[in-house]
C-alpha cells in the first residue's frame, strides 16, 4: 500500500502525539504549524491539509472542501453541527468522502456525567456540602427531607443514541421506570420509546427528564415553553445535549415559578453565557461548563479510536461512528 | 391474643404516625408527652415506657432496662453504638428482650450517598459548577483534564454490610475492580474479599477507598496515619460509617500533602464539627452533614418496616435487622 497521509490538528499531548504517531507505523503524520487551542474549537487553517489523505480534528470547512486528496475525515468532537450543512454533505457525498465522529469516546463520560447530576440532586449535594459555610450541622434535618433516593423513580431520556445506551445500563440496577424519546423507536432501544408526538404523557409523570437531544434543524427550541409545562411539577430537568435545543427564557421561567425543581445544565445558548445572564442565578440551576464529555486521557482515547478506525480504513472495512 | 402496647418516642410527620396507628390494627399506641428532636438523638426518659411491651425510636438506656413488661425494641437508627456495651447486652440477654435496628432503611439512601459522592467527585462538580462565579467557561480545560470516568476505576469497601452489599450492585455497570475488607470473610460477598490484615495491598492500588464501618472498639481509628499512608498516592476516601473510625488528624495531613486527592465525609468526630476545625478549611475535604441516610419519606420507610416485623413478632417469626 502507498504511504498514507494524516493530517491531524487536534491540540494533544505529546503522549497522545507520540500514541498516535507510532499506531500509523509507516505512514506519514502531518501537523500544522499553529496547533488549535481546544478539541472543541476549529483550528485555523492550514496548508498542510492539501496534502493529506485522511484528517483528524476539526479542521476548517473551507479547506475541507478544496482538498482534492482528502478520503476520510474524522472529527474530534461527538458535535458536527459545523459541518452538517446540506452543502458539506453534497458535496462530501459527490466526492466520496467519508466523515467520522468520536461520539464513542465522549458517550461513557457524557453518560457518567448526567448520573453525577442526578444523584447530586437526589442526594442534595449543593445544599448539603453548604453546611461548611452556614452554621454547620444547623441543616441537617432539612437537608435529610429534601433527599430523595433514585430507586424507582421515573425518567424520560430525549435523543436515543451512545450516551443513552450507556446511560441506561448506568441507571438498572435503580429498578427505575426509563421512557425514551426518538424521532423514529427501531423496537431495539431496551426500554419503552415514544414519538415526539407522544411524549407528553411520558414528561407527565417525570421526575427526572434528560435532554440528549443534538444541534439539528428539529431540535432547535425542541424544550419549548409548552414542552416544559408538559413536565411534572417538581421534576428536575437535564441538558447535556446541545443548549440550542432549550427555549432558555421559558427554562429560567420554571424555574422562577418552581414548576421545575432544578435544572443541570451542561450546554447552554451560547457558550460560554454571558455574565448578567439569568440561568446564572435563577435558584436551583446548576451549570458545568461544557465538560460532560470530557476525562483524563481524552487525548489517548481520542486517539485509540481513531487508530482502531484507520486499521479498518487500511483494510477496507467499515468505519466505526460514521455519520456522513 | 392480648393487646400489645407499643411505645413510639420517634418524632414522625402526622402522616407516618397515621400510617402506624392503622398498621398495629387493634393494638395500642403509646406516645411519648415531649417528642425528641430528631430520630437521630435519644429522646428524654418518658414514664409511658413502662407500659410497653414494645419500644420503638431511640428510648434512653435507663428506662428501657427498668421497663419490666418490654419485649423488643426497634431502634430508628442504623447505628447502635450507645445500645452497644456489655452491660446493655447482658441485661437484654438475661431478660429476653430483642433488639433490632432500621439498618435496611438507610442502607440505599447510604448507597446512593456515597456514589453520589463518587461520581460528583470523579466528574469534579465542586469545581465545575464554580464556573459560576469564576468567570464563566474560562476553566472549560482544566476542569475536562481533572474529570474521569469511574470506569476500570479500582474501589476498596472497608466494611460489608447491606450498605455495602447495595452499593456493588449499584457499581455493577461501571466495570470496576472493587476488593471488600471484612473482619470474618464468609465468601458470600460476590467480590474478592480480605481480612484487615491483608489490607495493605488492595489498599495501594485503590483510587477509591469507602469507608462504611461502625463505630466499635474494633474500629476506633482504624483509618490510622500508617493506614492512609497505605492507600495509593492520588486516591480518593470516603467515610459514610462514623467518624471515630478516623484519625482525623492524620486525614488533614493526607489531604495537606496531596497524598489524597480529596476526602467526601458524611460523618466526623465530633458531629457537629466545631466552628474553626481544619477539615473544614482543608483542601478538597467535602462534608455532608450526616444526611447520607436520609430520604424524603423517610419516616413512612421506618414505619413500613417497623410494621413488617410488626407482623413477625405477632406471628412469632424471627425478626429483620436483629442486632441482639
Amino acid at each position: 500500500m502507498a504511504t498514507l497521509r494524516i493530517f491531524c490538528n487536534a491540540e494533544f499531548k505529546d503522549s497522545a502525539l507520540r500514541m498516535l504517531q507510532a499506531g500509523i507505523g509507516p505512514h506519514e503524520l502531518l501537523l500544522p504549524q499553529r496547533p488549535g487551542d481546544s478539541i472543541l474549537q476549529v483550528a485555523p487553517a492550514d496548508p498542510a491539509i492539501f496534502q493529506a489523505d485522511i484528517a483528524f480534528g476539526q479542521p476548517d470547512i473551507e479547506s475541507v472542501l478544496k482538498s482534492e486528496r482528502l478520503r476520510w475525515l474524522q472529527l474530534t468532537t461527538a458535535g458536527f453541527t459545523r459541518y452538517d450543512t446540506p452543502e458539506f454533505r453534497a458535496a462530501a457525498a459527490a466526492r466520496g468522502l467519508v466523515v467520522t465522529n468520536s461520539s464513542s469516546v465522549f458517550a461513557e463520560a457524557c453518560a457518567e456525567h448526567v448520573f453525577a447530576f442526578m444523584l447530586a440532586q437526589t442526594r442534595q449535594l449543593p445544599l448539603a456540602l453548604q453546611s461548611r459555610w452556614s452554621g454547620g450541622w444547623n441543616r441537617t434535618n432539612e437537608v435529610r427531607r429534601l433527599s430523595l433516593c433514585l430507586r424507582n423513580q421515573r425518567v424520560v431520556i430525549l435523543g436515543f443514541g451512545s450516551i443513552a445506551t450507556r446511560l441506561v445500563e448506568l441507571l438498572a440496577p435503580f429498578d427505575m421506570q426509563i421512557t425514551a424519546m426518538r424521532r423514529r423507536p427501531r423496537g431495539d432501544e431496551g426500554v419503552p420509546t415514544v414519538t415526539p408526538e407522544e411524549l407528553a404523557g411520558a414528561l407527565a409523570t417525570a421526575d427526572h427528564v434528560i435532554n440528549i437531544l443534538p444541534d439539528n434543524a428539529a431540535s432547535i427550541r425542541f424544550i419549548s415553553k409548552e414542552r416544559l409545562g408538559q413536565i411534572q411539577r417538581g421534576a428536575v430537568f437535564y441538558n447535556i445535549g446541545r443548549g440550542t435545543t432549550v427555549d432558555q427564557t421559558a427554562l429560567v421561567e420554571s424555574l422562577q415559578t418552581g414548576h421545575l425543581a432544578a435544572a443541570w445544565l451542561d450546554v447552554t445558548d451560547p457558550e460560554p453565557l454571558p455574565e448578567g445572564h439569568p440561568l446564572w442565578t435563577v435558584p436551583h440551576c446548576f451549570i458545568t461548563p461544557h465538560t460532560a464529555g470530557g476525562h483524563r486521557n481524552e487525548s489517548e482515547t481520542l486517539v485509540r479510536c481513531f487508530l482502531e478506525n484507520f486499521q479498518r480504513f487500511v483494510s477496507g472495512s467499515p468505519l466505526h461512528d460514521r455519520i456522513m
